[in-house]
């Protein structure tokens, strides 16, 4: 337990609450959770399966029309093949990740993660009783992973290497040649390639992709709570290599029993084109904002190394500000009424350089937070 | 992985849907799950809430308003003085029960468990690479462990005492004192204690009860998914012995980001006063399907030697028709169409003589299969 810290932004929130109790405007970019809120067409899938379908259990797997839904996304939307045998509904990511980890992780294996990377991924290590070994990583590669860092941090111990493309805390993606070579390393060492997907369709420079469209030997983490904007629905999914599927189920079974059933139902309309297309509307602002963002962040003074062309983050290194993010990020709040997350939330590699922001608000509140951010800044 | 057993019924459940398609008429009471179903309030209290609602995480620890209905409930119903900070909301009793047992093991340390008991409760243990050790109970002690156990099963290993009060699969209840003297033997062996409650409020002869009315060092469990039907909503909680908030609070954050949200919402329409008349109906219901089923079964040759007195099983010695109760469950469901769970799902003590029957279904359904039991057994 010592060894679990709670997240630091925890008491940037809490401090942002009691100045918005005082009256103060705060703009919110320290919130990891999309604001365009869950889709219409879900909500209303939802109110009609309140009155007409079971909501008791579901197979553990998840219900067959979900699976089968999202093994046709896979299609229709990257030619994947991936099907809805290997798919095994969750609740949320979370439990995704648990269950990939569980069948992967014996006691003192090593797993490698990335640094700076999503604070709750080593704790899933360490429930496990396995070791997180923490990659640091920098702009020269765009806070992500290279076969060279499997090279380089593969030990005898070695289990996994766990990723995330695109990348929360920074935004950024790796290519697919580059994660191809990167599981190719990591199958030559026997090891497994887990990855993280959650941000997958919510890409901007870049075509959305998934590993699933040329590899069929990684464990897939993914969710309906970023792209579809349904975090405390607690849906996700995760595909599993050939041959993973029986203990997969095992594991859900005895862990959870089943995912949760109205949401299941609900999530079956995410795939409707209707849905689809405001979703892509939704992807667009995103970028709009980003885009604000970043020129706004970057003649600042705030240091945009490597572009985020995914997600909804900004990594932003603040060196040339202060030697101490979370001093900065508190004093900021203070000042300025503009909340983001300093770096310690992620890692341990460079943190007090680092602060995150997330355009999860809107276009004219990411105006208003440049502005006061020049006021205080440039005074 | 290799110690993680599926559920031996649900083979039997295939084999009754396999029957099904063919046109039989199965009768289930194989199935642990109310078949009243999602209370109307609920229903209602859902469907407003997608609408008005926020649908985005909550706090780790679930709602205020949650909580704080909980912890009324605890005071109104039993007398017991809960405060809400002790209460955290999960997603299911299964997260509740993860968030217990990390909290308490860490490596090698032992956990009891009672054999028969939940089939789960082991691979969670064992999921945090902690032992559990079962101990074997039988009818003598209505299948539950006594201050006795304690003293013989504790070794310098043991960390924690896991056990079910009214127990699945049995049905059977401990005592308030019994449980008094349980904690105490556990408190003096400094270890802790940790009580499935989950179908507390559902008992008959017995009044329905909680270790909280006396006792603040246990960590409980609990569940919207028994009494209240609303298995497929995984909403459940824990309350913690003061001290644990915080710890308790980092791990849920960390593995479960937050409990299901409109479950939540709509969870707090099972305290209401309609939902709980409601609720007392079912349980009404469930006492005369008990004695329908326990004097029928007694009647065919079934041992019932310990009274079921809360939850909706019935524990039953099959030794006087078969040494195999697993045949004996399949043979029973070709044959009559009456599906029932085999022993071997609940531990290894003696499952080979017992079966569980779950009374959920039908009352008239429940006299049909007494009926088709008493042609196939005694022709």
């Amino acid at each position: 337990m010592a060894s679990i810290e709670p997240f630091h932004v925890v008491e940037l929130m809490e401090r942002a609450r009691a100045l918005e109790q005082q009256g103060r405007n705060i703009i919110h970019m320290e919130v990891g959770e999309p604001d365009f809120g869950t889709p219409a067409p879900v909500i209303q899938a939802a109110t009609q399966a309140l009155q007409r379908q079971s909501l008791g259990y579901t197979s553990a797997l998840g219900t067959a029309a979900l699976r089968e839904a999202i093994s046709n996304f896979y299609q229709t939307r990257f030619r994947a093949n991936v099907p809805p045998e290997r798919i095994i509904v969750t609740s949320g990511a979370s439990a995704a990740l648990l269950i990939a980890l569980s069948l992967l992780v014996s006691p003192e294996d090593e797993v490698l993660l990335t640094d700076p990377g999503y604070p709750c991924n080593r704790h899933f290590v360490s429930l496990l009783n396995g070791t997180p070994i923490c990659m640091p990583l920098d702009h020269t590669t765009a806070y992500q992973p290279t076969s060279d860092h499997v090279v380089k941090y593969w030990s005898e111990k070695t289990r996994a290497l766990l990723l995330a493309t695109p990348s929360n805390p920074t935004g950024t993606c790796i290519s697919p040649e580059t994660l191809n070579l990167i599981a190719e390393a990591v199958k030559q060492r026997r090891g497994n390639l887990v990855v993280d997907e959650i941000y997958n369709v919510l890409t901007y420079d870049l075509p959305a992709s998934t590993i699933l469209s040329y590899r069929q030997d990684a464990f897939v983490i993914n969710s309906f709570s970023k792209y579809w904007g349904m975090t405390g629905w607690r849906l996700g999914w995760l595909v599993v290599p050939m041959g993973y599927e029986r203990d997969a189920e095992k594991l859900a079974q005895n862990l959870f029993i089943s995912p949760p059933t109205l949401a299941q139902h609900a999530a079956i309309a995410c795939f409707h084109e209707d849905t689809l297309e405001e979703m892509e509307m939704r992807r667009l602002e995103f970028q709009k904002r980003r885009d604000l963002l970043i020129d706004g962040l970057s003649s600042l003074g705030f240091g945009i190394n490597a572009k985020p062309s995914g997600a909804f983050y900004v990594y932003a290194n603040v060196s040339g500000m202060t030697q101490d993010s979370y001093t900065f990020s508190l004093e900021t709040l203070e000042k300025t009424g503009v909340a983001m997350t300093p770096g310690l939330d992620f890692g341990a590699h460079a943190p007090d350089q680092h602060v995150r922001f997330a355009y999860t608000t809107h276009y004219s509140q990411i105006e208003q937070a440049l502005e006061r951010l020049f006021s205080h800044l440039r005074s």
